[in-house]
């Protein structure tokens, strides 16, 4: 009889933070490409753009002025989707439930350089915006329990605008997916007394196989449940910590040279300027007891085999579940045996 | 004091089939558009096509050749999601918790004719397409507890084939989606001792605001929770049904002929054919009792404004929730105002 094996048989995987299932076909990762190509991400290459609404000095569509910035800058968004200011309301009709929302979104342009993604920034770059993040988080922490920090990187993602810059979103609820992983987190702990993206790293690391990076303080790996062909999680490597507060400036340090190297595998991968949306995820401020959660990042590329080819998570994955043809294993292989250094020298 | 309003100020609304919310922007919706423009969809001119995949007599990938049908044509996938024959296997492991998945992938070519979309056959002709799903779920469903009937449309939707077809996914177990809305649906069966969309189909209909289409037996609107910015639910206007078997051939003729309207308004709104994934969803087959389930379908159209500016699910949506700007109550307006008679003169 044949044996059951990971790479050549069709499975379902399950994420333990979401209880989300996806679908793995191995065996079909072979079939020829017939779908549509888009455009290769192109790539800015002036370090300053007189019609960017983000360059330092530039007029934006409100009409406000950027200052001269010189690293972070961080403003609110012209066309912010949460407002400061609603009028309270709420129905719990089981058929037409809602309630007001209030909040805030703001923008993080990385650097002044309109030429250099994460990736091109120098690590001394990096830990600034780390450093704002963790401002950012700690100001609207003390308003609101949810802080999106996020960032939609390329035109595939629906961001146009090459000018390195990321998103902040503060919300007076807790999203469907914080509330989602609260609760898995929550039952981890309750049921093994320990925190459940700190067992998984450690069993990852003493794995292997879907490692990408690894630095002193922090671990990158496709989890065992990705969803995108090229989906990573970044998580501390051996310590709890509860959201961006807890990072020690060590850490930070570290973080932002394992970002670089993370962020360089990417690009590296298909040699282009690789699309993704990045997004953190950590305990809500509202929280008392948050030993159960862990900060960690994640990265949802859509790219599948090429600079031009993605994956569409269409028909099946909206109304069934998540399905991917390469395995997670073989995507960290391939993440892992590219260079951490970048393709375009000098960079 | 400023009194809220559903047109004006942000809120959330609740999906009671997932659970899950969604974040309305309504005062978003006139922001200028700045992101990346996708081309119209193209229209296929010709009947027949030499060198497409799906028309009769023509070869495939896998050298099979199409029979010289006259109405539907199903056959198994050349690249198969699932297969009937995977060794079992499973682990309970709560950090890598798998199970072995079978199925079956199969394509349904809606019609011989290359250029006409659902919207442009005629009510005979769709009929014919609903007695294949009925028939097609009857037969996989003495095997499979989930058959997943669905079609992705246009490129926008990662596919690039104009011919006619949609896809039949049948699977070994219950998809997220589907454990999902049946827990939720049994939840307010057991609440309210009745069905819960039929329920809201009475509300919808008493209410009118987000109608989009109704014909004897059949409902469409814009849900109170759509996420899509023209995202549709089609359901039976006043009887339970657990899945196709339950459809009566008048109600397969009414809904041949509501199909057709609908998605003829889709097509009329920004005068283009229209991208879309459709979806449908009915009691599993395994299940004993089903009086809490009602089979109905969801359209999920990628486009916002025009014919190629898209609405993109990426950062918050993915990391936090969904977002929209229009509101439901607004996007049936669109949809109702439109002629339900196809733009493209005698088409
Ligand atoms: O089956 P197709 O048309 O080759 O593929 C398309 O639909 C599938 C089911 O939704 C998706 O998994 C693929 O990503 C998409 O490209
Ligand atoms: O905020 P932006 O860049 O204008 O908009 C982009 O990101 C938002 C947050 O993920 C999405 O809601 C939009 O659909 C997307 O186009």
């Amino acid at each position: 009889d044949e044996i059951f094996n990971v790479s050549d048989h069709s499975h379902r995987r399950r994420n333990p933070l979401t209880g989300d299932y996806v679908l793995v076909s191995p065996h079909r990762a072979k079939r020829p490409w017939q779908g549509a190509e888009d455009a290769p991400e192109p790539k800015a290459s002036e370090k300053y753009q007189r019609d960017c609404f983000l360059c330092p000095g530039n007029q934006r569509i409100s009409g406000d002025h950027n200052p001269q910035y010189e690293d972070c800058f961080v403003f609110t968004n012209d066309f912010a989707a949460l407002q400061p200011f609603v009028p309270e309301a709420s129905s719990e009709d089981p058929l037409f439930s809602y309630e007001s929302a209030t909040g805030v979104s703001r923008v993080i342009c990385y650097s002044p350089d309109h030429s250099r993604t994460l990736a091109e920034l120098n690590p001394e770059e990096i830990e600034r915006i780390v450093s704002c993040w963790q401002q950012q988080s700690a100001e609207l922490g003390q308003h609101y329990p949810w802080v999106q920090i996020f960032e939609n990187k390329g035109a595939l993602m629906g961001c146009s605008q090459p000018h390195p810059h990321g998103q902040i979103w503060a919300n007076s609820f807790w999203p469907n997916e914080i509330r989602k992983k609260n609760i898995h987190q929550a039952q981890y702990f309750a049921q093994h007394q320990s925190n459940l993206l700190l067992d998984y790293a450690r069993s990852e690391l003493s794995n292997g196989e879907r490692v990408v990076e690894e630095s002193e303080h922090w671990l990158s790996v496709v989890p065992f449940w990705a969803a995108w062909p090229f989906e990573t999680l970044l998580m501390p490597k051996s310590q709890q910590i509860s959201d961006f507060s807890g990072i020690s400036s060590e850490q930070r340090g570290d973080l932002a040279a394992h970002l670089k190297a993370l962020t360089t595998r990417y690009d590296n991968l298909f040699e282009c300027s690789f699309p993704y949306s990045m997004g953190w995820h950590h305990a809500p401020f509202d929280l008392a007891e948050t030993s159960h959660w862990q900060l960690h990042a994640s990265f949802y590329p859509p790219l599948l085999r090429s600079a031009s080819v993605k994956k569409f998570m269409v028909g099946y994955e909206m109304f069934a579940e998540s399905q991917r043809d390469l395995t997670p294993e073989q995507a960290a292989e391939y993440l892992r045996t590219v260079s951490s250094q970048h393709y375009r020298a000098g960079a």
